[in-house]
């Protein structure tokens, strides 16, 4: 018996309405969600290969956070606020690079190393009491599944297994760990985050919106599971004769080494709540991160990841794949946008979903659940 | 008996005091008017000759309201939110346009008849108690006055008619449906939408701040109306052999042909609270509308109208009119954004009005009465 | 006995820390700093050499308030608020220029005399109740310090002799009345004031930030005055061979007339709070005078000003030291920025001061306190 099914059970256009304005407008709700939500779950971040040396680093902006990435010198991630402990300066304000053995602060030379213990601490002598062991830089929750590396900036996080919730076993066959990337884009979104996620969880809108993408994928095959305390996925069918999302549904590239038949045929659909999309075809891999920058804005950096026995073929060429995403993603951005013009205007109430939006109404309640969770 | 008095009484000094800061600064403030009087008044968005055919449209921004202005299959004028009623999505970004027979939104392909009614709901078989019926776009009230297109968005406007007080009576010989817009200015002002009525109500400032029109139109010759509940307006004479506010004065062009030999020696200056000016001369109608944008910012459109049978005649310029009025609405700008300035500043305090500034007053009274009255 | 010493007493890590974030980036917070400070406390607006003659002005913005600062008739400097008693509008939009012997309202052509009186109000003859005299400019207290002229926005200002508290008897050998001013630079810091003072206010950074004033004076030689209530100060040795702070440490310029040999070897940093800096060299002075703009901006303008009879030598170029505070100021701004935006950052928590930035601690302090005490 597959968890996919392609039956929505009937619902209620009284009980499954879209949510009030200040949902997607209020900037305090939006902090709300913030403590509740991305303060408080495991977010990806990047790829092990933008790091693969000790001291190679890169930095994530997570509300007001601002998190280095980094390997410590016995090869673990580590990540850590980028912030002296001294007078609060930054640490780096290059978004990657590379550390030189230690870290540190361009001010006053406080020196840490890289596993965030601070080595050095100059002119601290006559300071009575003062320990270098009490100021360390204070670290952030790190966790790698297949090459993805999430951080968590809660005090005490849920164990990362328990937030994978058994996708790291569902999606072994493809071996993400070896994948390379290739190419990586950087959007700026005037939506709220919820929009984003809503917008990839329906392909109702396939047919209008992205007339390339329903060509080789049928609107209507999307099977979706129910949906997850940690995520919402489904998948849809490849149509006949179509090998994988390009841009004329051909590709020279050889299928993912360790895939069945079946998921050949397929493409994957993944929203790791509350930051990650996770879209796996036959021969290549597409990742979105999603960075809420305001009520009404979103950093999203989408990245594109081939096997490296591919990239090495002579004559590798990922731009089937890049420009068939790059021009369904403007369709989804700018609908996005749009969406967010609308709920924020003084026209705007709540309406019914379609049965077919059954995600996009559980992603609504468990934004609700975990804000109103998160009070007490 | 003219209603014309060029006499005003005396005032009191520590009367007629202009307003406390706040009331051109705070956004608190500014939302409190934006609810009780631009939210609830009837708005003067647009002339009917953007909109000759069915399905032709135009939008405006109305505090955080977008409303699409159209005409319906019958020809009626119609006035919607622009906002889906599945999803909330905004339904046209085009500033103005035409829409092929029906309102279709972009994202789901709900789509509407011109008159607001839903046609179709996709993928809505199964949600139970789901009628189309139910999900009309949201109406926005209109009127129509010698082609001025009004709107409203109160929930239970007041009558049209009440709202013109007699100015439809007073204006007809203009016979202003038969005039035709030939250009049109948008402005941004750095200044409250106060002070730019202000502005418009009185011309002690006149020989200082616009010598071309004062070489034209005496600025003490003007003679006011007692302020009305909906409008506040005078008129002005011209000066000997001037034919009409041109940049020398003088016209190629007939007076409108309604016109009895008085009204073609004045030009009458009406504002139709809160956002419509009304500038009828001989030869020509110039009209304002204001929208506010926050506190500090207001957007100006004004447009330049004329007679047809001047328009087809060879050699027809309007560039006499555009310009005198370019010229004189920028100085008038600059000095509103000055008054802005000022005003937000930490040295300003309320200042004694003159009593020829008897309109500003009584605008002044007109807001904070209507502010006082929605709180309950 | 030297009031300076190069010996700090031990702090307890305990006690002396950095303040919480909120100081540096709450709106609220900082509009109470206004309050209890820059609109309390004597301000440095500039220097006499800009205003030489009668109706010569410049314009200054603290907070919200934008003054004027001119010389009248007498040729007394006064300030005053830049708004016109009238309706409250901007009198003057440029930052500097001449007045042509009145200062006249744009709008309405209300009058001022130099010394702020009204001396002509049109078409206020019908006003019953209204003297010109009520209506004089709002004034701004001033005082005028050897060529620096002070501003005090308070409604009672404490005297200026005491704001002073005796740095007009310590640094008369300067003689800085004599300079003139020869550089002006202006920068748009994305740090709070407190920052900049901070950074001003320690030489631990001086190895690792900059380089070419640490070759020239050696960091360690600070030697502080204990904190006072309206200053911090100190001084830093010439190293040996040194002449002066330029880019090679050499200068073809006397030192200023009065200095004595000590003070030839000797640059003195003085911080009179809250705005401005005052560095003297042995053969040019340099001032530093900052506006705070918002919790996360400051706008800083830095002047060098020299002898006379060295501006007028043949081959006068100020260059050398023009480049050395360049320099090194890019370098202290760069870091004052990098520390905004740490402090604003989730990861900050309050860190330690070392013995060594006792004037730090002084500053926050003297902050609290003011804030506190303003609360009654």
């Amino acid at each position: 018996m597959s968890i996919y099914s392609n039956t929505r059970p009937e619902v209620a256009a009284s009980e499954a309405m879209t949510l009030p304005q200040r949902y997607y407008t209020d900037p305090a709700w939006f902090q709300r969600e913030m403590e509740a939500i991305h303060f408080d779950m495991w977010l990806c971040a990047g790829r092990t290969d933008q790091i693969p040396n000790s001291g190679d680093f890169f930095t994530r902006q997570v509300g007001n956070a601002n998190v280095i990435i980094t390997r410590d010198e016995q090869g673990q991630v580590r990540a850590f606020h980028n912030v002296c402990r001294h007078r609060g300066t930054l640490l780096c304000n290059e978004h990657e690079g590379k550390f030189a053995g230690r870290i540190q602060c361009q001010y006053h030379a406080w020196t840490y190393k890289l596993d965030g213990t601070l080595a050095n601490a100059p002119h601290m002598e006559k300071v009575q009491g003062f320990r270098e062991a009490d100021y360390p830089l204070n670290a952030v929750a790190t966790g790698v599944w297949d090459g993805h590396i999430f951080i968590n900036l809660a005090a005490r996080p849920i164990p990362f297994s328990d937030h994978l919730a058994g996708l790291d076993k569902k999606f072994r066959p493809w071996r993400m760990e070896e994948l390379k990337t290739v190419e990586r884009r950087t959007y700026q979104l005037k939506a709220n985050w919820k929009l984003i996620i809503q917008n990839y969880s329906e392909c109702l809108h396939c047919p209008n919106v992205h007339p390339l993408l329903n060509k080789q994928s049928h609107y209507m095959s999307g099977d979706n599971e129910p949906p997850q305390p940690t995520y919402l996925g489904g998948r849809m069918d490849l149509r006949e004769g179509v090998k994988s999302l390009t841009m004329d549904g051909t590709t020279l590239r050889c299928s993912l080494p360790g895939l069945s038949a079946d998921d050949q045929r397929h493409v994957y659909y993944y929203c790791l709540l509350p930051n990650f999309f996770l879209n796996l075809h036959p021969d290549y891999m597409l990742t979105f991160t999603m960075w809420p920058r305001a009520a009404d804005h979103t950093e999203v950096t989408c990245e594109w990841h081939f096997h490296p026995d591919e990239i090495k073929k002579h004559g590798f060429d990922p731009q089937d794949a890049v420009e068939f995403w790059e021009i369904t993603n403007k369709q989804d951005w700018a609908l996005s946008d749009m969406a967010q013009i609308g709920i924020a205007s003084k026209g705007y109430q709540p309406g019914p979903y379609s049965n077919r939006e059954e995600l996009l109404l559980a992603l609504d309640k468990f934004v609700l659940d975990r804000v109103e969770r998160s009070k007490h």
